[in-house]
């Protein structure tokens, strides 16, 4: 198995798709789509376009589908869910589809979306990822970090080497650094998180409990995957 | 001192200009700068255009100057000089003035061209390019890997964190990351660079003594610095 880290979706090659693509987004995305399906939410799909969002929201019987939604770190207006993975609590989100546009999770999934196998991960639920990863015989894997805005980020990267840690082989030079970083950090990925630029922008925006959460390194063992309808859902090993 | 890493110049930003920039291409170009210099070269200039070097060069008066390229790894015809350090000998380079154009070397520099304080780095000057940062109070310096054709690459982030490492505050996540990949590689440079795809296309040119010269940090205590006419020049500390 060849592993390769992309830093941002923005450096994914386009001529060419690997066996698997694990996206990642640990502040917040992809940290709260593991929580949400965690908490019994029917599936996730992920949209660029806030229009399309609403048009397909729309679509949907009353009561069934959550709007969910991120711009810069804070909520969109008029939608009933941001992207604190805190609020996707079972009461809220229970047998519910879950419509959700973030700044930079979005476009990872997106320049992804035609693997066959597309999953995501966060430090939360890193073991099932691993676990998930060496028991399929995938020849390439794609670890696509979100980043912020195009720009390389500390925790997805950091995120991506936890994954590759001693497994399969590296596929480019990104993988090869992001497992130093992991190694690095591996023992206070909080402080990872505290570090990264991303981390210190959430702080200034009260979210230290969130970075805890998103910190707690194997916490859930729910692997999203992306199904043929395109939705995001939750599977275990 | 903030210290931001720029994995490749194309990631440099374009609105801004720091105190100090620190060009790295540490296989080959700013390895083989730093040798040529330290071998009596009059001064070295980058072009990215080989149309332009050549008309430089004939201005010159004959014997003073030598075309100096590489692309792809191997010599440009008709230069009588290619982009591996050992051809740099003083018989060869005393007094001259080098004209080079590299893949990526050259990119980097005319990044950041116009900032006042231009140095490169590769590990082999490494220890005299970190005294220069410690005795100057800079406020912002920025290091600027070359990468490969627009691709991150393991040595030149591997070198930036070296540069970095325990000196200044990170001003942004590629700088943590850079000093993450240096900690757990500074024990074996060579490893370092045989792992690099980088690394590993020049061992298939044959050229492992280039990598073990190009791993032996601190060999030389010259520190390139672009003069006003646009020429590396050697300086010492």
């Amino acid at each position: 198995m060849k592993i390769f880290v992309y830093h941002t979706p923005e450096l994914v090659p386009t001529q060419s798709l690997p066996d698997c693509a694990v996206v990642i987004d640990v502040l917040r995305a992809t940290s709260t789509i593991a929580t949400a399906l965690h908490n019994g939410a029917a599936g996730i799909r992920a949209f660029a376009d806030l229009e399309e969002l609403q048009q397909t929201a729309a679509s949907f019987a009353l009561g069934t589908c959550l709007k969910a939604g991120e711009r810069g770190g804070k909520g969109v207006p008029g939608f009933e869910m941001g992207n604190s993975p805190f609020e996707y609590t079972p009461e809220r989100v229970t047998g519910k589809r879950i419509l959700m546009s973030t700044t930079n999770g979005t476009r990872a999934l997106q320049a992804v979306q035609k693997t066959t196998v597309v999953i995501t991960a966060a430090f939360i639920n890193l073991g099932v990822v691993r676990n998930f990863l060496k028991q399929e015989e995938f020849q390439t894997v794609w670890l696509v970090g979100s980043g912020w805005e195009g720009s390389y980020s500390l925790e997805d990267t950091g995120c991506a080497g936890a994954v590759a840690w001693e497994l399969g082989e590296p596929g480019n030079d990104e993988t090869v650094a992001a497992c130093a970083l992991y190694g690095q950090w591996q023992g206070d990925l909080l402080g990872l998180l505290k570090q990264a630029s991303h981390g210190q922008r959430l702080l200034g925006l009260g979210c230290l409990e969130d970075l805890k959460y998103c910190a707690d390194a194997g916490r859930l063992n729910v692997l999203p995957r992306q199904n043929d309808e395109g939705y995001l859902v939750g599977t275990y090993l």
